[in-house]
């Protein structure tokens, strides 16, 4: 068993730097796990205190006398080593290290704590995150250790970063994204544990369908290869790198002491090791959210459905821009679609529905499309709910509400039977829209399985990337790996 | 005068195409006009009604008998030039024909029908925007005309587009991010007033900053550009063309009956006529809410404060692929910002915090690198507003709430003045925050002009069009346009 099993899923977590005042970084942790569900035993350590937050409080690990599968430790960088070697003593083998003031800060004491750190894990077989990170999350035990609250739990992404803030900060961004995380690792010095033990970890969680990375540096290029390929084999892998500028590198080494490569020489890296390369976290999380939810098309041919041109014309500019095409329709399947449409429509492809308000017409028109085998994924534009337009008509027409509220109902299931159309035909479905997650219907759609975005060139580079993992994927089961890559920080 | 003024900013309207039948496009169109704060007057012309609404109705526009600056129809297609004929007729010299049907639809009926119009409208001198458009909103004078509710009015960002649907439908988009949008204009097919005559128009309006523009073929090149030229010496002019792929082309051809050229014509005509191309419409926002709010940088030299390392060198490297740069920091203005930030902290540039939670530091920062002539802006990571941290907290200590209040109160305030120090420095600020506008602290900043980003690269990307429309503006001033450009429709 990977020792990330036992570290992501403790069944009793012992937390050093917690108090009874709220002001301090372990305290807000604490509440955080207490408050996420939970259920194991949670331990607050506290030197004077009989209680913490209203559990018993034990002075030291020794004291607890039970076992403990995973210690979290957020005090002064001076009594960190001393604190693990007792963990260590008590039989602790798993540990996260919050403390910052090692590797990352300049001078030799900070390398001394850290090589301090290693010695006394080595010594009693401690296998620890850190130092200098945030935590981690788990959606599968309800499990919280950052400081930040409310993570949008679920779907079946997980996240690997050596940046602490970009596991928990992001937090509201996916919940107004209405992206989903299942797992979170922050690395933070990657004193023991680094992003190539969290793909060997990752790679064999049943709940995982797509892993993130957020790259500083990579300390082992050629075991990093190896595991990010074999983890290809079976779930895609998107990763960002920020340090091959001067001042992208420069920000790494006093963030956590990694020493970065030119940005070519990590787009080397990571083609070889299958993994797709994400301009920044917001793209990163683009990609992942279709990579985790969506089946992979068999090749890049693709319909646009619209009832707005604009849109429409957007995602057929953009599609092919991203390397996909927007074939013409046959004869054959344009009849079958002027049946549906009447013939004021085009329906050449785009399917331009021009303000088509009977909104069920889509998932004909999806149907038919996918039947054709002329396509091997669609673009949707144009699905919307009734608030969107009755808002102030309701203030005229109050009879309206009660029209509303059974069209609503009806249309939230129809939402649902879209996206299972998808599923059936395991073909590639996207929304565009500029709804988002605070309408119901987009709210819908996403809990059906599909990713939706609000523009076209975030939609078409969302498509694109299924097509880039299933060529990356083909690519490492025929190819094998050129070990002899040179190592980038060198 | 130009002919847009009367049309954007009427006393009174006439809506053909309202009745008492809440399901027709004209009745949720004219909802809109009566909810939205319009003050001037307003005519529902209906056959047989004799109320439409609430208000009086009218047989016909002869019926009115006092004076209309402005008709808008949603009628079937077939007697639109005959009504139009009755419009001008009756004085009517402005009108926005909301009806499609004309030449966006294949056969000659269409093209026909469009020719009619232009007939009519020469004959009486009607100026009008459309046929196949949504209609306008103007916050100025509280006008919303389209179909779509809620449209967040304000700022000083103007949009002119041959999509309806990307005037009104992006509506939820730009609440969520924040923008405010000052006059949008649907143009349609452009049977009369097109994309050139909006710059001509908007160019001279106060109260916008920043035009963007929805292209997907421009009718009359070498007017457009020296339009645009004339504007961009005033305010900058943000672009999207869509038109230059197979698919992309053929959309267009459908929408609005538009023949578009490839992409590398457009860029062309883009570069000579002195306007920024954006990516897409979310870029194009992105990039429209800088220009409209913050002040041109001298250069390209950047500050980076951050309470986070990734995010830090994140923005760092972007910065960088922006084409901007982020110098090391002199050793003179390091030992004022170590003063402030005590020595643990990296001031090289990235100046990384590292969770600092003493907020009033970034303003001081901000400050000595302003006062230091060292850079010509600043990006900033790191707001946060105390519920943020406080949620679970808060459950464990109840006492924590007032505290909070009193914080929350004093740092709104605080940023305030944040945004005032790039305001006094005349050097640009942009915040990247995952927080989105649902923060109080990011609303607080937005009002007082800083825009917020979500992600680095967005960050970086809107930093840089503020340096590119200072040298498109330069450019301007000393290069005469080459007039002898290709018809990109041909």
């Amino acid at each position: 068993m990977h020792p990330l099993k036992q570290l992501m899923n403790p069944s009793s977590i012992a937390i050093f730097g917690a108090s009874n005042n709220p002001m301090k970084m372990g305290s807000i942790q604490l509440a955080n796990i207490l408050e996420t569900g939970f259920e194991g035993e949670v331990y607050p350590i506290h030197r004077s205190e009989e209680t913490v937050m209203g559990l018993p409080a034990y002075r030291s690990i020794s004291e607890v006398g039970k076992p403990v599968d995973l210690v979290q430790l957020v005090l002064p960088t001076e009594v960190v080593p001393r604190i693990l070697e007792e963990c260590g003593k008590a039989g602790v083998r798993r540990a996260i290290i919050i403390s910052g003031g090692f590797k990352e800060v300049p001078g030799e004491l900070g390398r001394e704590r850290e090589r301090q750190l290693e010695e006394v894990a080595a010594a009693y077989g401690i296998r620890f995150l850190g130092p200098n990170c945030v935590g981690i999350m788990n959606s599968l035990c309800s499990l919280n250790t950052t400081t930040i609250i409310e993570p949008p739990m679920g779907g079946s992404i997980a996240f690997a970063s050596q940046s602490g803030a970009y596991t928990a900060m992001i937090n509201p961004y996916l919940r107004a994204q209405g992206i989903r995380m299942c797992q979170t690792l922050s690395v933070g010095n990657e004193a023991d544990m680094d992003l190539t033990e969290c793909l060997d970890y990752l790679r064999d969680e049943d709940a995982v369908n797509a892993v993130g990375l957020y790259v500083e540096t990579i300390r082992r290029p050629r075991e990093f290869i190896a595991a990010a390929r074999e983890t290809v084999r079976v779930k895609p892998v998107v990763a960002i790198y920020v340090g091959g500028t001067e001042a992208g590198s420069r920000s790494s080494l006093s963030h956590t002491g990694a020493i970065s490569g030119p940005d070519e020489l990590y787009d080397g890296l990571f083609r070889q090791a299958g993994v797709i390369r994400a301009e920044d976290l917001d793209h990163m999380l683009d990609l992942l959210w279709i990579l985790s939810m969506q089946p992979l098309p068999a090749g890049g041919r693709m319909a646009v459905i619209t009832n707005s041109g604009g849109p429409g014309s957007s995602l057929a500019y953009h599609l092919e821009k991203a390397g996909l095409e927007a074939p013409a329709f046959s004869e054959g399947l344009r009849k079958k679609l002027d049946e549906v449409t009447g013939p004021l429509t085009y329906t050449g492809n785009p399917i331009d529905l021009t303000f088509e308000t009977n909104i069920f017409i889509f998932k004909q028109l999806l149907e038919l499309v996918y039947e054709s085998g002329e396509v091997d994924g669609a673009f949707i534009y144009g699905i919307f709910g009734a608030p969107d337009f009755m808002v102030n008509l309701k203030k005229r027409f109050p009879d309206l509400q009660a029209m509303e509220d059974t069209w609503d109902e009806g249309y939230q299931a129809f939402l649902a039977e879209l996206a299972a159309v998808s599923a059936a035909h395991a073909k590639p479905l996207v929304v565009m829209s500029f709804l988002g997650t605070r309408s119901r219907s987009i709210q819908s759609l996403i809990d059906s399985g599909v990713p939706v975005y609000p523009s076209a060139v975030r939609s078409a580079r969302a498509m694109r990337s299924l097509l880039d993992y299933l060529l990356l994927k083909e690519g490492i089961s025929t190819t094998p790996s050129a070990m002899d890559v040179q190592d980038p920080a060198s």
